[in-house]
């Protein structure tokens, strides 16, 4: 029987941990968790084709609020018919609220209980997007799932201050939740608070109180210590119902996303993936490391031996150098593919392996053979510079 | 019955004009022709994937000897099991013989009998460029098509200078015709002469005494004004055999080639369709247009209505406008990979239209509708500055 929209199925739980196995359902398919999003910014995963997504089995994507208000701009959008028509996507797609990037890229003018002035980052207009705004601008896109607009410190910030943005986080919620929304739109509260647990508590509660459809953990991966992250989802996680979705905001360390998880952690988004493989940096499950180092000047392997993807079953590492060495697409192309494929697969064997029941057994050989630069390749470094 | 490498079916001939149809066998397969070679300068076609390529029924690549010996090296790409392998293609390809990149790319340094010096654009490097180190490159590469090592002179030029490039080309060829080859690799002699037609018959005739196995026509769009290119055409195919493949240089304006093609060219290579999607111009079969004008900022059609490419299967011009104007790399895929379709798609219509009688209904019904700019898209700019 087809679930209703916004179901959130819990399939299963590892013994040894937090991790569950779930299946979200939206108005454009169901997802299974845990998953990670790629993110498509500008109505497109960058390089990617929406048929290259489906084919490594992608069933979501992140869409930013603030891109797409600047340009093409919401109304666009709308009369092409929403934005899966308009980027030729019918899966799944998550819109951030725009408050993230409003504080990071924009030029701040002001800032009020109503919300942010500032001036694009694009072509220096002014702009202002406030908890109505961002929920209509979402509305206009047609996003399945829609973001509250939040309020998102930086790292370090005063307790103080944090106390004030999760007050007005809480403010700018309610506001969020009562919101015309698109057909069939769920909406996500984020829990704010930074490093003070008892922030969090409050955030966390004062979310669940408005019954939101699923619940985001933000304000963590914006600059702080790598120990903190896992602090920030520890002190957050606690609060909230079991049977929500949970989504942790920007991270995409595949570590911290495997920790996470054993946290109960369900979500994730990150421009990791396709940010680092436009600069010649290739994702493993072993650790990451750059395609265009001299070492890799005659190397027949694929960018990651056993890969299955597109980019490893037809070229090698030495045809990849080449392409990023004089600038061209395809390579950025195929380093991009298999960075988000190898995301993928690596969310994938974990819903596997929480179904199994091994996930405790799958999470030790994971950190036994990963580091956050492949070993591989630090050494022959050394060798060829010793 | 599998027919030896090299040989040149005849397949038909047009009632109305010198057009035919024939079939050349490769030792990477057949390629039909009349044929449009996409170029795929550094060992790809810019922005494409060999899969998308072949879906695209693409039989025959060009790949660029100058650009390859710069970067990765012959040797590299030789270690590597040649260019097929290297770029993970296994259809045919065709290499130029770097004669044109050396005298336009390169900073000249000498030429003399033996061939040029010069320092790479890319990084300064000394090369040297003979007929020798021509063929030995491309020997190394392993192409199933290799071109002689020619003078191709600019326009204007004296009928002295255009004389002995002539006779350079001639010393040239003879020295190419002998080098050693690849496994089962075809060599084609370039016919030079510039606007002279006396000269384009005596380079013709000594390459025919030679015997190679097809014919380029070179020196024709290099900067003179357009009926000199069919000009060219016209003062060389004359002098050619029937019985083998005859080859126009980097002419790819449609028009030209339909014309071309009437001549009893067979095949053609010109970065255009590429170069043009890059710069947001769109190719169709009444003209190309920029659609990146602000008139298509909402259009809902296809970058070509009635086109079958996958841009235009899925995606708006609306769409498409907003991926170029935020530098989206998805953006140049869609254009380019619609650009090529609609190359290839024009001569499998004219290969048909040779084959079922009617090239010459064919060619009054193109040029009939046929501008060097979209008629449409001129008017409606016109509209919107009225």
């Amino acid at each position: 029987m087809e679930k209703e929209i916004g179901t959130f199925e819990l399939l299963g739980s590892d013994p040894s941990c937090s991790a569950r196995r779930g299946r979200l359902h939206t108005a454009h398919g169901t997802v299974e968790t845990p998953v990670f999003m790629p993110v498509g910014t500008q109505a497109t995963v960058k390089a990617m084709s929406p048929r290259e997504m489906e084919e490594m089995d992608c069933e979501i994507l992140l869409g930013n609020t603030y891109h797409l208000n600047d340009r093409p701009g919401p109304d666009l959008v709308e009369r092409m018919g929403g934005l899966h028509s308009f980027m030729g996507w019918d899966r799944a797609i998550l819109t951030d609220s725009g408050g993230y990037q409003v504080f990071s890229l924009g030029k701040l003018n002001k800032i009020t209980n109503e919300g942010v002035s500032f001036r694009s980052h694009s072509d220096g207009r002014q702009h202002f997007i406030g908890p109505q705004e961002s929920m209509e601008i979402q509305r206009k896109l047609g996003s399945d799932i829609a973001m509250v607009f939040d309020e998102c410190p930086p790292y370090p910030c005063s307790e103080d201050y944090a106390c004030k943005a999760v007050k007005r986080t809480l403010d700018w919620a309610a506001i969020c939740r009562e919101a015309p929304r698109s057909k069939g739109q769920l909406v996500f509260g984020i829990v704010q608070g930074s490093v003070f647990p008892a922030l969090r508590e409050e955030c966390a509660a004062g979310l669940v109180g408005m019954d939101f459809d699923g619940y985001a953990i933000g304000g963590v991966s914006v600059g702080e210590p790598d120990e903190l992250i896992l602090r920030g989802v520890d002190d957050s996680v606690c609060h909230l119902p079991e049977k929500k979705p949970r989504y942790l905001m920007g991270v995409g360390e595949m570590a911290q996303m495997v920790e996470s998880i054993a946290r109960g952690v369900d979500m994730f988004d990150c421009v990791m993936p396709t940010r680092q493989a436009r600069n010649g940096t290739v994702s493993t499950r072993r650790g990451r490391y750059p395609v265009k180092a001299a070492i890799y000047k005659e190397d027949t392997r694929p960018l990651e031996e056993g890969c299955t993807c597109y980019a490893c079953r037809h070229f090698s590492r030495a045809y990849v150098r080449h392409l990023l060495n004089v600038g061209e697409i395809f390579g950025l192309r195929l380093v991009t593919m298999h960075n988000l494929h190898c995301y993928l697969e690596l969310l994938k064997d974990i819903r596997m392996a929480i179904e199994a029941g091994t996930f405790a057994t799958f999470r030790a050989e994971f950190h036994a053979q990963y580091r956050l630069v492949l070993e591989e390749h630090v050494e022959k470094v050394k060798e060829n510079n010793g």
